[in-house]
């Protein structure tokens, strides 16, 4: 099966520019979170839980932004109306995220992505990938807050396809420490030297 | 029963500045974690299950601290000394904080408090309280890194008084969204305008 290639999607572009986080200050970081092999074991797996599930998930982050004005304000103009296109330029790389949450290895090419992805919330390049004239940036605290819905709202997803209970709770908690750990790496440019 | 004061705990000084967050802000963030009224009180019932379990809890985050020198190095000299005066009196008000997390309105005063804290963590503050001659920052992504640890480790604790599941796993969310957003709050000072 082919797909058609996501705009602003470029995971696999060898000429991208390499994080500033280096591969070693990954592992601490992950230790930090107390991520281990077998967390990407359980990704594995819920990579194909998920595989079917991604537009439902989607629905139901996008239920929750949609159903908050201040959270809404980041995909609309600065006059607050919502951005139809933008919405749906972002949903494609979202959907495409949780697959690659579970699936890339963590190595330097993931942390070039994830350097992207945090770029792409700062005022040095929010909007630019999808031209929207929307609002400059969105703020470093809302990325934080959100480590909890992306997580919490995850689990019945993860349950859907009858694992037994244990194994869907390392699912969960694998997803977990993927979601907090990536937040850490968004935050980088926020905080520069003090990351 | 009266507790010795906790140096440098200062959460009821009516002269303590207050935090340049709004309370209106709270609730924004606030509502990004999806923490309601219904965590309030769940985590007033938390506060009676942990309260004789702190020294405990304390235990296994600095024992998971402890056995990782790259974490450990907050807590030492620039040299690489771990000082346990230093960690002794950090651990005092971590103690503190669990309490506070689970019974204190959060209101403009907590908010002053999560001010405090935050600044803690920083090259402003760190080390200032205690007179600790450590290294001078804690670096952003671990505060968020810790997220993770400090939520997991915490549900045996809040299942050890054998509250029925439904009920230990909604003081569990709460406390996860607790942390998700003080976290939040504390990264304030890293950020600043783009916070």
């Amino acid at each position: 099966m082919t797909h058609a290639p996501i705009p602003g999607y470029h995971y696999d572009d060898p000429a991208r520019p390499a994080s500033p986080v280096s591969t070693g200050e990954l592992e601490q970081l992950a230790a930090a979170t107390l991520f281990t092999d077998a967390d990407v074991a359980a990704l594995k797996v819920a990579g194909e839980v998920l595989a079917d599930q991604v537009e439902q998930i989607l629905d139901v982050w996008y239920g929750f932004v949609g159903s908050h004005g201040h959270l809404l304000a980041y995909f609309s103009t600065p006059e607050g109306t919502p951005i139809g296109e933008y919405l749906g330029a972002v949903r494609r790389r979202f959907g495409q995220w949780i697959t690659d949450t579970c699936t890339r290895p963590y190595d330097a090419r993931w942390l070039a992505q994830q350097e992207e992805i945090a770029l792409r919330h700062t005022a040095e390049r929010k909007n630019a990938t999808d031209g929207a004239r929307s609002v400059p940036h969105v703020p470093l605290r809302y990325l934080i807050a959100f480590i909890h819905p992306i997580t919490a709202t995850m689990r019945p997803f993860l349950a859907a396809k009858g694992h037994p209970e244990a194994e869907v709770e390392a699912m969960h908690q694998a997803w977990f420490k993927a979601v907090t750990l990536q937040v850490a790496l968004w935050s980088r440019p926020y905080a520069n030297a003090a990351w």
